[in-house]
């Protein structure tokens, strides 16, 4: 899969070559561009979504959305673990998910490993809201590589790891393999949950299976797909794949009171069930 | 709301231009043109989505993706009814929707009132698995205005009234409102429900709101919203609004084996679950 930005006019296209589908958004200027050591980042100042960040021509991040994407890529997962209290992500430099994990107070620790410094000062400048909880006691802003950093770590410490990666091209391309989910796996603890964002349950379903194949072949023992609606990304529809170590049921820890806390804007315990309907399409594709 | 599509090089671009966002598909070429009484409808081949049907520059029905829209307009609405055996669909002429609701044992008759009959015999040329069960003996096409034909028919006499319609500019105004909303209300029987594609929920919450307050002040008693993806429309993310004409709750009708016999790709009873979810920011807006 290719994903191709162009700036055409007032409008920003990206064309998803491999799937025949573009999205667009009307903008008022490009307000930053430059080539960093592991890739391009322009980012656009939108007429309707606030401020969009664009990496290698793909959409990433942009103001009115992205809370759909970062409150499910942290608060189902967190939600599914009796007690996250250890949390890495892997990738997520706009620290988008971090200040989800971060709105938790069982965690403890949430150490982001973001190979590109460069995203994250950008998030500062541009989307200063996802930066928020930068400076909490418990956060460990760590700029490297993903798979060196899980390489490194010590066996059994971690309950959670998010994978908040780019699509399957470019950087990203090594953190989709059973190589790097075996490193996961050694990592977190027996009760320990990962979770990797899986493209769109429409155009990219073989590579949901795909990915769910190999983190069963990497020793996971269950895998689960949690689907929501994200706008800015090919067909508006997105996925995440959480693979559980234990052969336990998952967890719904889905306290009211402390759902209300996290203040989000699209999940509650209601999403929470709701996110994990497969579709009959679905279903059979990944059976 | 100004939905305007274009043709360029070899991608159909549709520019929401309230919204600032645009979607595009990748097209082989423009198959059929023609302007009728009411819209100009074209069709385009496309690469990755099969046969596309637009009229007056805004994408209707693909190939692809129509089967979320069309087993979420008709499934979700039927199974919240104890007995739907008179059904009418008022627009929809693609026949989509009326395919899905002949799939019910349960229903005795279906009525579908498009206005635009090109659009029906467009979609037997190009859609023709939409049109499959239109010679069912209890189908009845009529051409002709669906207010007029609302005005016209016997009170308490239909269980169940989907609004299959265009945005709400052009042909469809009209069936955006309390005047039309009354007349459906007139005819519906006492546990009646009536169902109206209601927009995205990221990009059309007010419209969404006013529409569900038009349907409480035309005498319904409540209201309930349904989401769902449909990566050919504006963001997506799609909606429809259910509003109720008795005091009950609504019915949970989820027999497995009635449900597997509709052959659906999308919808299932863990689906008609999950699509009344609401995030709290639309719950938020709607309250």
């Amino acid at each position: 899969m290719v994903r191709k930005g162009v700036a055409s006019g007032d409008w920003f296209f990206e064309r998803v070559e491999g799937t025949g589908t573009a999205f667009g958004l009307e903008t008022e200027r490009c307000v930053h561009s430059e080539q960093t050591r592991y890739q391009r980042i322009d980012i656009y100042q939108t007429r309707t979504f606030g401020y969009l960040m664009v990496i290698d021509g793909c959409t990433m991040v942009s103001t009115r959305d992205n809370f759909l994407y970062h409150e499910m890529m942290a608060h189902p997962v967190l939600n599914a673990h009796a007690a996250p209290r250890n949390v890495v992500i892997i990738g997520g430099g706009d620290c988008g998910t971090l200040n989800e994990v971060l709105k938790h107070p069982e965690v403890e620790k949430a150490v982001q490993v973001e190979i590109d410094e460069r995203v994250t000062r950008l998030s500062e400048r541009f989307f200063p809201e996802l930066c928020e909880r930068n400076g909490d006691s418990r956060a460990a802003l760590i700029f490297g590589d993903g798979i060196q950093w899980m390489k490194e770590a010590s066996g059994s410490t971690v309950d959670i790891v998010i994978i908040d990666s780019t699509d399957p091209v470019g950087p990203a391309q090594g953190l989709f393999g059973v190589e790097f989910y075996e490193e996961c796996r050694r990592v977190l603890r027996p009760d320990g949950l990962l979770v990797h964002q899986s493209e769109s349950p429409l155009l990219h379903l073989e590579l949901i299976a795909a990915m769910q194949g190999c983190m069963k072949r990497s020793g996971f023992f269950r895998t689960h797909l949690l689907n929501f609606p994200q706008p800015i990304y090919p067909s508006g529809w997105w996925s995440a794949s959480i693979a559980q170590k234990s052969t336990d049921s998952l967890i719904e820890r889905l306290d009211q009171a402390a759902i209300a806390a996290l203040k989000t804007r699209f999940y509650s315990a209601e999403i929470h069930r709701a996110c994990f309907a497969l579709p009959p399409f679905v279903a059979d594709a990944l059976a």
